[in-house]
């Protein structure tokens, strides 16, 4: 069966959402990250995760990779869309805009040490990237008006990764509730679904 | 036709090569960025490129949705792999690793505004994103050794994205020629091609 190697508190949560939500059996490896002793670096040099491993031993990793390849694996769970057509490139563009902006836009807020090499500066990098991450925010909640899910009324693999950062929020000090109803919404309804609750609770438990 | 909206020196370039590449007849549309009077933000409320229009007026945004969805238009070009193939993962992880690592690793280098709001502090965020990117391309340099193009003999559209990036080092201020020998030569692997070379020159000229 295909193995997930995720760390608890990652983005990984996304990949591993979605084998839960497909129900395809699977094993759930947990590593710690940036530990050059971790077990995550024989399975990917660089160190990180989501990395999922096939029955055949390939190694796929990158969420934008293995969030699609998992979804075609069962296309009729819904949670994807047929090659070419428009509404799987709904689904790519919000995966897109995750991947090079909403996940990026946490770095500066709680790693402020990539940004700039002296601690005194620290405030002023985690300053300077809550706003760039409340713009995106805001840009974020706007395309989602109006709709349950990224894309609409189904729950699809672009969901899967939306939600995990979702559920960062509170992490970079930002209370959705008060500041961005509709993402709290959305968190809400992302973090009642069973599959994300078990993915959960694999992942909190020691 | 379709209609793909670009900028001189942005990552737009890929969608761009990539509908050269195929061969499909579209129109392109040159906008300025960062600029609130551009036409950009008529057609994307976040004023990004690339921007695709389809014959059905449909619009999609984001490499990670455009590259795929041109690719599946015709794929009997060979620029991606069949839904579902572990090929078309490899392709996806390509996509996602310049997605959320390669192109965001510039931002730092070319704009630290966007990091610390003191002008002083410029040059130290300069150098603290220029040894993050200077990593990220001895990882890539080595995820290529031996290849052609990023999955091997065949060139795809993760190298439509990759290239544009590689072509982006002289700007960084980093001599790959010098420093990173299988990346410049990549780099002139990606320029010599006829749908690159006739993408920039669309791009170029005013």
């Amino acid at each position: 069966m295909p193995k997930l190697y995720v760390a608890k508190g990652a983005c990984s949560l996304g990949a591993h959402v979605v084998l839960k939500e497909l129900g395809i059996a699977h094993e759930i490896v947990k590593v710690p990250l940036r530990q050059p002793d971790s077990p995550i670096f024989k399975v990917n040099p660089l160190g990180r995760v989501p990395t999922l491993v096939t029955d055949d031993g390939e190694v796929i990793t990158e969420n934008a990779a293995i969030l699609p390849y998992l979804a075609d694996l069962k296309p009729e769970a819904g949670l994807f869309a047929p090659a070419g057509s428009v509404e799987r490139a709904r689904i790519q563009e919000w995966i897109g805009l995750v991947n090079s902006d909403l996940h990026p836009a946490f770095r500066a807020v709680n790693r402020p040490n990539l940004f700039h090499p002296d601690e005194a500066q620290f405030p002023a990098v985690r300053a300077q990237g809550l706003t760039r991450l409340r713009d995106l925010l805001s840009a974020i909640q706007r395309k989602l008006e109006g709709k349950t899910w990224a894309i609409g009324e189904r729950f699809t693999v672009a969901d899967a990764y939306l939600g995990v950062f979702i559920g960062w929020l509170p992490r970079a000090g930002i209370d959705a509730a008060k500041d961005y109803p509709g993402l709290a919404a959305y968190g809400d309804r992302y973090h009642a679904r069973s599959a994300v609750k078990a993915a959960l609770t694999v992942e909190s438990t020691d």
